[in-house]
This record gives structure tokens, sequence and C-alpha cells, in this order.
């Protein structure tokens, strides 16, 4: 029940020169399924990443963020479902490592330019020995074009594979984008494992790369609800390859900058909108903007409360107009000297609330036809400065408890 | 389905000299059913509360506020269902005053000695007129012994009513304490009405009558949930009359103050307990007990965290011991030096998890043995500290989707 969400066609994800993916069904935790993918870099590869910073983060996170900071250049990373090797303590740090061993051998490269990613229950041991069996399956199959088939194999409670690619004209070339995501699309993804592996064929260095990640993370991810980067596994990759022949982008004042990073995030959103659309139970997909804030970050707070509350998530849920649960989560989202009376709050087109109260002009009917719709987009004018900000949500649903009572069964 | 809850019994409710209470059914929102109650106080009764700290704060909760500054000692207090007077603006605080109005003009007292306490749907006009009419139902009906009535006309989506009296010692002297509580019972009570008022005999300062009650909402209503005490019309008020012929407690350090303190703690306590065994679809209730840490803040955040995960709350009403879920809130309650591998969690008197991973003694049978039934300890030692918290919590079901999916209709 993916609100406005297609697969995409494996022919619209252009394959980056000096990429390869290959999958394998290894049986990680059900027989049968795609469960294992493996991507290899060229040599010269550039990888930036983004982790969860949940305190119980899981062992493939520590194992990941030790080797990048070997910097050492990244030769292969390896994301298996089923099972996310989180709290797992000792012995799961010997699983993820034991998993890198395994691919570095098959591939011939050292251990630690492997990166290992898992997603799926937590506490569980992680079949190793399952994943090792299948690699050879994922090298077999490794070919660049490959995209569809790789954001096929890390769904879990994905309903539709999320992948998009983008191209981008630097000076004189032309560089290529391409993206795969997968979201457990948890209402609150405050555990969902999010795992996103964006690959460009554009030369980057090092210091341009990290801070285009950050930037499209913040915009993207990071804006589908305030834990999102708080989940045991979470993980947002961006790998350059520098293939495509442009000049080097040497620093985040490069003339070429802002148009990579620019690309990276509208695709980033675009996957992280994704994850909304395929949320669990959800029916339907919600913009909530918080415009003339006096910082950003009270802006998101205002968001966040209100795309956080059960109750404005089921009146969505029922298609119900119900402005007052709109306006105690603004009321309760932490602005210490918020004046409600400058306050103005519209349901799309609507001006549903001004002046502290429902606005004059306000019609109920009128309201009845915004939630009805399958996108709605709540805006809060908060009438205090000139920052702004977007999340997306989407509502809470009898679907959604469904799904999280049953997920272990 | 409230769990492990009767409404009380008539008889073990006792009277307050004092205070006489009557109700009436004025068809505020639905016709023949009791909607406005009237608490009426001898002279000389002190008041103290607790409010919301929603900035969008309901009219009658600036009313009450403003009359209690005031200082002049409070006459009576209107309570009414079916309509919360909340987001109405200017309009709103003149309803609200109107109210106070009428009942003075009946009790023959000045208006800002009467306090208007209102809960139900937000953003429609109070009806001010169905109010009025239904004043004199409520004079007529004044009596001492009326606290189940009272606790009957206070309720919405509650399906018990809530009442509760305790008799506590104070040097020769027994004082009484009864009180009554409604909550919509919202599992975040974010914007839930809680309204709660206990009376007691007792004679008590000013001063330390509102230390009591700050303690005692502490660690009851403000330990229920995070945002508590942020709906828009939340209202804890605490009343001594001093009709008990005990030497007047004048101050915090009165060798009887501790004693009334914990009196009105415990009573509060069982009552915000009551909220959350009718929570909305509960079919669990949840204490979050988190230990050794290295303040009572952080034991909160933790505890919340716990509580308010959507995941853990589908996994108690599925009564799926799933660990990795209650550990994932655990570590992204923004507690930042967290260090896992001390942490322990226990359900009731099973130790799941240890050293940052599974517990090597825990077997899936103990877990879901504890995790069938209707009341459950959720302990979290953190091995920090010395400090600990404690909060209550419900499951999230099906049900409680569907009541608030379908509450305005």
């Amino acid at each position: 029940m993916a609100v406005n969400l297609k697969p995409p066609h494996a022919d619209a994800l252009h394959p980056i020169a000096g990429v390869q993916l290959g999958i394998a069904r290894a049986g990680i935790r059900k027989a049968n399924r795609k469960d294992l993918l493996l991507i290899a870099l060229d040599e010269g590869a550039r990888v930036a990443g983004v982790f969860t910073r949940n305190r119980f983060c899981a062992a493939p996170v520590e194992v990941a963020r030790d080797h990048l900071q070997l910097g050492d250049g990244v030769r292969a990373l390896v994301v298996n479902t089923g099972n996310a090797n989180a709290g797992t303590g000792e012995p799961g740090l010997r699983a993820a490592r034991a998993t890198c061993d395994e691919a570095a051998r098959l591939l011939g490269v050292p251990a630690h330019r492997v990166l290992p990613f898992s997603t799926g229950v937590i506490m569980e041991p992680l079949p190793v020995e399952r994943i090792a069996a299948g690699l050879p399956a994922c090298i077999a199959d490794l070919k660049a074009d490959n995209w569809l088939s790789a954001a096929e194999a890390i769904m879990t409670t994905d309903t539709v594979a999320k992948a998009a690619s983008r191209r981008v004209r630097l000076g004189s070339t032309d560089v290529t984008l391409t993206g795969i995501a997968k979201g457990a699309g948890m209402i609150h993804p405050d555990m969902a494992t999010m795992l996103c592996f964006v690959a460009t064929d554009a030369a980057i260095a090092a210091a341009p790369l990290r801070a285009a990640l950050a930037h499209a993370a913040e915009q993207s991810f990071n804006s589908i609800t305030v834990d999102g980067d708080t989940s045991t596994n979470d993980a947002f990759m961006f790998i350059a390859t520098g293939r495509a022949g442009n000049r080097e982008i040497a620093s985040e004042h490069d003339a070429h900058f802002a148009s990579l990073r620019d690309a990276l995030t509208d695709l980033a959103a675009e996957l992280a909108q994704a994850i909304i659309r395929d949320g669990e139970g959800a029916t339907k997909f919600i913009t909530v903007r918080v415009e003339q804030g006096a910082s950003r970050a009270e802006c998101r707070q205002v968001a966040f409360a209100i795309a956080h509350s059960p109750l404005v998530k089921t009146a969505f849920f029922a298609s119900d107009p119900n402005l007052g649960r709109i306006l105690a989560a603004i009321g309760y989202a932490g602005v210490a000297d918020l004046d409600v009376t400058r306050l103005q709050l519209f349901l799309d087109d609507v001006r549903v609330a001004s002046a502290g109260a429902r606005d004059p002009s306000y019609q109920e009917a009128d309201g009845q036809r915004v939630m009805q719709q399958s996108e709605i987009t709540v805006r809060v004018v908060l009438g205090r400065g000139s920052a702004a900000a977007t999340v997306w949500t989407c509502d809470l649903s009898h679907e959604y408890v469904t799904i999280n009572a049953e997920y272990r069964t």
C-alpha cells in the first residue's frame, strides 16, 4: 500500500563506471530470497559515510567506521538482510569482521578495505557461514548494470524497491549518480534500519565528498524523522569513482561542488521520500513545512512535533481535519516564547487557523477535501523570523500496528 | 478494556469537610450524560494548582491561573466535558469568564473566586448558554458525599471512573484526602486532557500546599509521559479546607508535611496509573524503571524513550519479547556517553540483556512468559550512578488507532 510509489525501471538506473554489483540468495533468514549484496569498487574510488548515532550501534557499523578511518580506499561493500547483527556484543564484532575477511579473500584485497552492512532482526547471532557460502554467487553475478537487482536485495519490510539516478553537467563533462536505499519505513524510523548507497563517476576530493554527503543527509534522511539517524544500523554511503573525466572537485569552493552536492541532495531526498511513501501501513504522504521561524532548528522542532504525534497521524489516517491536534503539537514543541496569536496554519492552500484560533474564513468542508487526498502539505507560519524547514512523514494506520505486532512471527 | 481497573466503590470515597460536589446533564456535546460538575468550597479553603505548559493552553487554563493568582480564596470550581474551549482565541477567554460569572452569580460570590475547567473537543466554541442552564441543577445536587458521581461527570473517553481516598494521621488527628481524575488516556497524553482534583480537610499553609502538589505531580501525572503536562487543558488541583482540626502545617519543615505530601503523592500515583490502565486501547500496563543512572533526569530520559517508542509498544501488544527494540530505544535516548557494555535489562525477574548483548542465561521462553502478563515491569540498570526513576505506560493496539481515528465521528 505504498503511497504513489512505483519501482524504478532498470533502464532508468544508469551504471557508474568503476562500480559493479552482485547479489545472491544466501538463505540468511528465509530461503530463496535475494538477501546478500556485494558492491565491488575499482581501485581509486573514494567513499564517505554517515552512520547512526545510536549508542547501541550495530557491530557492522563499528567495523565499517573503523575500516573507513584507516583511509586505505574501499574495494567492496557487503550488505546482508535478515539479520542486523546488532545487540550482539563481542561475538557480533567478530562476525562482522569474518564477513569482511571472507569477501576480501575471494576478491584478493585486504580485509580492512571491505565494509560490512547488516539489516534485519536484532540480537540474533549473524549466520556468517551462510554469508560466506553466498559470496561466490555474488561475485559471479557482479556487473555494472545491476542496480535494480541490488535495490531488491536490500529490502526487508519494504514493499517497493527504491533506486534512482541523476545526471549533472560539470563544466563540459556529464557525471552520473545512481543510488539505492532501503527503509523498514517505520513511522518513527527510530530504529528502522535505513541503508542508502549512492555512487557517482565524478572525480571529487575526500573533503568535499564528505561535505556533500553531510549536506544531503541533513536534507533527506535526517528530515524524515528527528531520530532518523539513531537506528542501530543506519548508514548512508557516498562513493565517487572519479571515472567521468571531469576536473576533480578539489574543495567546497570549487564551482562544480554545488552542482554535484545538489544533485546528490535531490537524489537522496527522492529516496528518503520513497521510504516514507513505503512507510509501514502508510496510506498518506505528508509534507510538514514550517516557515518564518527564528532558526532552522526551531522550525525542525515544530515540524517533528507534528510529524511524531500519534494523534495527528491517526487523524490523517481517518481523513479527519482535527486541527486541534496539530495546534496542540505546535504548542508543546518546546518553543518557549511562541506567540500563538501570530501563528497561521494551512492544509495545502486552505488557511485553517490564525490568531490562535480557527480562521474566520475556514469551512470544515475545505479541510475535509484536503484530508481526503493521498498527499497533503501541512504548512505552519510562525511569524517569528525567516528560517524554514521541511520534513516528511506518513499517517498511522491499523496496518502499522499489524506489521509491527507481527514482525518476528 | 481497562487493564486491571475497576470503578471505586462510593463508600470508599470519604467526604471532605468543607467540600460539596454537584453534577448535571447539561447536553454540552451529547444529550443525557453527566457533563457538568460544580465543586463548591466553604470559605477559608486553600487551593493550589499545576497547569499545562502547552503554548496553546486553553482559555479556561488562562482564566483559572489568573483567578488563582489574585489569591482571594477559591469558592467554586466548574468543570465541563464535551468541549475543551482550546484554540478558541479571544472569544474562548470571554466564554470561560462568562462561565465563572454565571456560577458566581448563582453562588453569591465574586467571579474571580471561581475557576473554570474544560475538556473535550478542541477549536469548537464553548456553548456557555448550556453550561449556564445546567448550573442550577449542579447547585441543587451539591452534597459532600458525591465524589463518585463527580468522577463520572468528568469522564470523556475514559471507560472507568477514577477516584480514591487516603487517610493519614498527623499527630493526634486523622486527616482525609479524596480525589478524582480523568484522562483521555492517550498512549502519549501529549494532548489528552488530564484533570485531577484532590481535596483534604488538613490545615496547611499556602507554601507547603504548593510544595506538596509539585512533588506529587512529578511522581504521578508527570511520570506517565514526558509531555503529560503539555496538553492544552491539563490541570491538577489540590484543595485544603483546614477542617480536620490538625495543627496547621506551616512549612515544608513541619514534621507533618512529609506525611501529608506522601499521602497525596500515593493517591495521585494511583489516579495517574488508573489513567494508563484505562489508556485508549490499552491491553497491558507497563512499568518502566530505570536504575543506577547518573541523575534522575537521565533515568527519566531513558524511561520515556522506551515508553514512547511505537515499536516497543506494539511488541508489548503482540506479547513479543522483541528485546532489540527496547535496547535500541535506550541507545537513542540521548545519553551521549552511555556505555552499553555496563547495561542490564530485565523483564520482571528475567535478565534478558547484559554487556551490550543478549544475556547468556536468557531463554526466549522466559521472556515470552513475562510478555503474556497483563502487567510487566521493564527494568533497566545503567551502571552509572545511584539515581532512579519510574514511569508508567501501556501498549499500542489496534483499538488505539480505531479510537483516535474515529474520535470526532
